[in-house]
């Protein structure tokens, strides 16, 4: 039990989610009546993967409810990269379509970075684009990886501060961990601005004795790895902000699948001060995060 | 004084250079001799600033000594960032031209950013232009800016551990800072290994109390941040890897310019394990590492 004798404060990804979305839904309604067309978005779904398959129904849902047109291309999982990219360089083509998206992962014989190259980076909604990469590195404007968005948004919303504090971020993805690091650490003056948070990188060759020497100290523990019961209450500061980007699936004893994320949540919420659930949290947020980059990459293109 | 009653074993960075440099020298004539041309680097600088006339002179002593053709283009300070660029684009366009370099800082009424940015990637040996960038985050095969390759190449010939290893870097610079915990803390298994290390990045926003935390659980502390004296012996762990970045031009009693680092080095080899001194450090390698890119640029000019 934390030092004022009640758990953490739970950051509501969905309700979070719900109030992005709203003020989104009202802005696109008129920006689609002035321009007379919607913001459109394409999604490449290849094969028939179950976890991909809801994450896309989720993100048609989000569109629907906000007002963007969108739709999935289906493709069979033994499509080839060169028919995949043909598939990806018409989208780009295609006038109508502003956010083009590629639903991660592809099949082993598809290389996950020739696609995400392929993809226009105006229309580059997941910010995967080698340049878009490139621009978030230098603080430039960009499209910036939906999770990223969703982490600093729930930290944005919940009023936690980063400037000057600590930041520990368990995962090195380069979708994730990494580009989350880059926005945390870096300074507030940039045209896409940092957090300016001290940042440390942690992940699976950081010893567990080191690891949790760095999360004792930490302001804010944000985990992305997918190892379920990696941040455990002894390693948490008490009153600390921890955000779990982790979604595992795992086997209930009666044999069904449950959602669980990286931290021990019914023992962290006890130590830290604020924490987010899986599922509920980041995973919420960042379908609504794609929703704004959609709506971006629509009015860009008008300015163009 | 350390455990050992010994101060630090001091990095030789001039040694270092002038092994990578006779290595070079070697496999430049090699391949100069069997493709009947050498390597040729072209350095543009605009203005006189007595430090930057200083790099570009050393530079064009060690190109000398490897073998490779070089030359400084000199740009009036009042040149506009068109003309600069137009002259970038020439040399771009130029098929005897392997690498180009843009002093930097250029004068502030021009974009360092388009600049960098109108280099040709395959030219860009300073590792600035945003596609060069972008592959680094991803661990793709790029050029890595000198001064980060310089860092690594001192640790690797110092047989200094970083898998697993607490690193610290002061400064979040873009083209030192954060490229180094790029490649520090990523996996070894990447085309561009990183080298496994738990990074932390601090800065001017890190509190000092918090900065020592850090620093006193460093296995190698890396400083690059223009602020003389920061590293001071009671932040740094007994046996810890120092590596000076800093170069500082500060005024002697007698109104003599002397270089010295962000390191107080007196004090903090009598705790360090290693560390590199100012001049005679990181500096030389630098050098070193940009005949190193320049020669690569070379050779994959004839594989394309």
């Amino acid at each position: 039990m934390s030092a004022n004798g009640q758990s953490a404060l739970l950051i509501d990804g969905k309700k979070i989610a719900e109030d992005i979305q709203n003020k989104l839904r009202d802005d696109i309604k008129t920006w689609s009546e002035l321009h007379k067309r919607k913001p459109t978005l394409v999604a490449v779904l290849v094969g028939e993967d179950p976890a991909s398959c809801k994450y896309i129904e989720k993100k048609m849902q989000a569109a629907e409810y906000v007002g963007i047109d969108s739709r999935t291309e289906k493709l069979h999982e033994s499509v080839t990269e060169d028919e995949l990219i043909t598939k990806v360089v018409e989208l780009n083509k295609d006038e109508s379509v502003d956010g083009i998206l590629v639903q991660l992962p592809v099949p082993q014989h598809i290389s996950e970075r020739n696609v995400c190259n392929a993809v226009d980076p105006t229309k580059d909604v997941d910010g995967f684009h080698i340049m878009n990469v490139g621009k978030l590195s230098l603080n430039m404007m960009t499209f910036v990886p939906c999770t990223v968005l969703a982490v600093i948004e729930l930290l944005a919303r919940t009023g936690i501060e980063t400037f000057g504090k600590n930041v520990v971020i368990c995962g090195r993805s380069k979708n994730i961990g990494l580009p989350l690091s880059m926005l945390l650490h870096s300074d507030a003056r940039y045209e896409l601005p940092g957090h300016e948070a001290t940042v440390t990188l942690c992940h699976r060759h950081t010893p567990p004795e080191q690891l949790k020497v760095f999360t004792k100290t930490a302001d804010i523990i944000i985990s992305a790895t997918g190892v379920v019961g990696l941040i455990k209450a002894d390693m948490v500061k008490e009153g600390a902000c921890v955000i779990d980007v982790g979604i595992n699936r795992i086997k209930t004893q009666e044999g069904k699948v449950k959602l669980v994320g990286d931290v021990d949540f019914s023992a962290v919420r006890e130590v830290a001060g604020h924490i987010t659930p899986v599922p509920g949290g980041v995973g919420p947020v960042t379908v609504a995060m794609l929703m704004k980059n959609t709506f971006q990459a629509a009015m860009d293109r008008l300015k163009q």
